[in-house]
């Protein structure tokens, strides 16, 4: 049988302010054709589903309906598991009826009361597979039945040698998991799970399997390993993410080899770096499309207080700036304005004499006041 | 065919500080074996499933398990909507794979791209389901195409205008709804939702259903109507409700008859009145079940600092406490202790001298010291 890989979809990211719906769902639409283009008979999911345990409703309602459009709609079998980002409580409430749609759903690793183990393997003509999803190791110990698990190594043991009791050697053997195999690279946008204290797997641990179908990093380049690919995520989170060619494999358990197919991005991440006079140029802004998310790095020292909205004139989604020479010290009699008790007129005609070397001129005085007052009365209103 | 009618789960509410997880479970396994002792063909609940329309995984478990032991291990078909209580979003994310069990939810009005109506007609061989979610009256203008709908009785009349189309003669109809119908009286537990600004519906806009199958408000005796029920929430949620009979009802669509039949509560509510040392006597609370859930109230008009500890000792699971009388004002010179900036060494002996009318001991003074010195010392560890 043919599969398609995917993982870490993060559907309710953003990128700073930027939400990402629109990139998701153009990265969905491809992988859709993708699979119907290589009329693949299954579509793996290697968590992540979500962004955040508890997402959006308007998250649910579009992974509602990418699930629905290739599961329902298109009749593709699904097979996926919870990541670290997603809650396996919510994600998994509705996992017993999915199935009925061959919609395989993993999230926790349980006995049923009729004994019915999470990793009893889903059963295809030509194939097992095995869901493995996110987990803490030491809460593996009940349904291991082992208290001597401490890392995600000593679980992952117990889980391969769960699946191989399971083997039938006439069969090609797929695990799906969520979990950084040792060797790998990792990039911006996963650094915060990692400081979660998740640890890492040797990749041999799964020398006996056909396939793994990873999940959790984002670059398909992460893990270089024979049989256990990374697909990454279909659309980049991150600027370390600005060359990675995003993807998904397509696994055929037959032939025993993969096929990574590359995705189109909708929107260009652009790094950009000059001083605010060069980068609002027409020579230089004009090279660069409208609907880019645009990072900029400026080399200009002093404080401008209106750089993001100058930028923005020029680059309408500016994501971040940074500094590339850092900030010129403020005057040593500088008051830190924040902690200072001042009134809205003192703190910024300060703010404004610290940072544009001159005092207000009466005129200014008389504007300034005019406009705090205002913005009080309409506070009290 | 038989139909049980129930409503109002509100799977994950409190009575004050306690949890009716308990409760709502022993309901529940009261009503899963009347539908089996009845043999109900479907079972309808009417509404507000949850309690919040983001509920805790604890009540996402709960309801979980619930409808898999109906649904999925008994073989019920379950007819639900969406309540107030609910997210439409968040209960409904899955309902495009609970049909392939039976199970239909319906939880906004909606058309579908291929042109599928919300209130299309479930059915069943002798009987059309029309199934109305929860909805705020103007949020149907464009489900109707009608931009004059105000309030919940123009909306209702376009709704009854849709079902009727669909009658089919040789059928029973039935309307399954969460809404306020005039004429209802209602108690302490859901005043939080008419605040909602919830306004009423005629009953004789239902005229024509055989059964209207109604939640929203928790007493079965709520509203009284030939064709038309609030079966009533299974558990008791506030004193109001102390001598309501819980319970379902079955409906039978051959025979046009409906009986109620009633539910046992788990944890009896107990109403006590009387001054603190009187309440205190075995005499009294041996009379009071150690489970029971207890409101009390005072007629002692003193501050009495340990009230609920006192109160406790005797009755485990005090909910709330009232003062017949009210309290005695405190002296003049009292000091407001929230406000005054005190060490905690003051705050805790002006507390005693304004409530025990007496100072502090030097002993009692080293006493407090060392107590107050040993939390600050945890506090810095």
């Amino acid at each position: 049988m043919k599969i398609l890989h995917t993982a870490d979809w993060h559907i309710g990211k953003k990128l700073y302010e930027y939400d990402l719906y629109d990139e998701q769902k153009y990265a969905f639409q491809q992988i859709k054709e993708i699979a119907n283009k290589y009329a693949v008979d299954a579509i793996v999911i290697a968590g992540d589903l979500y962004d955040r345990s508890i997402p959006s409703e308007q998250a649910i309602r579009l992974l509602e309906s990418m699930l629905v459009d290739l599961n329902i709609e298109n009749e593709f079998p699904i097979i996926a598991i919870s990541g670290n980002h997603d809650s396996a409580r919510r994600l998994g409430a509705a996992k017993r009826w999915y199935e009925a749609r061959k919609y395989y759903l993993r999230t926790e690793l349980t006995v049923s009361e009729t004994g019915v183990r999470t990793l009893d393997a889903v059963e295809f003509a030509d194939t097992q597979f095995f869901l493995v999803p996110f987990f803490n190791p030491k809460s593996t110990r009940s349904y291991f039945n082992n208290e001597k698990i401490e890392t995600m190594s000593d679980a992952m043991k117990c889980v391969v040698a769960e699946c191989k009791k399971q083997f039938k050697p006439n069969k090609a053997h797929v695990l799906v998991g969520h979990c950084f195999v040792a060797g790998s690279s990792h990039e911006d946008s996963e650094i915060q799970s990692m400081v979660g204290g998740l640890d890492e797997v040797p990749v041999d641990i799964f020398k006996d399997f056909d396939y793994v179908a990873l999940g959790h990093l984002h670059n398909k380049n992460a893990l270089k390993a024979k049989n256990a690919k990374y697909s990454g995520s279909p659309v980049k989170f991150s600027l370390s993410e600005i060359k990675n060619q995003k993807g998904v494999y397509i696994y055929d358990t037959l032939t025993k080899t993969e096929e990574f197919v590359a995705l189109k991005d909708k929107t260009p991440i652009v790094k950009i770096e000059g001083s605010l006079y060069e980068l609002c140029q027409p020579s230089k802004y004009r090279a660069v499309p409208d609907n880019a998310f645009v990072f900029v790095t400026l080399t200009d020292r002093e404080v401008i207080p209106t750089v993001m909205q100058q930028l923005k004139q020029c680059y309408p989604r500016v994501v971040h700036v940074e500094r590339k020479y850092g900030l010129i010290a403020l005057k040593e009699n500088t008051i830190n304005l924040l902690e200072a008790k001042l009134t809205p007129f003192e703190v910024t005609s300060q703010f404004f004499s610290q940072t544009q070397d001159r005092e207000l001129t009466t005129q200014d005085k008389d504007v300034l006041q005019k406009i705090i007052d205002e913005v009080l009365e309409e506070d009290q209103q």
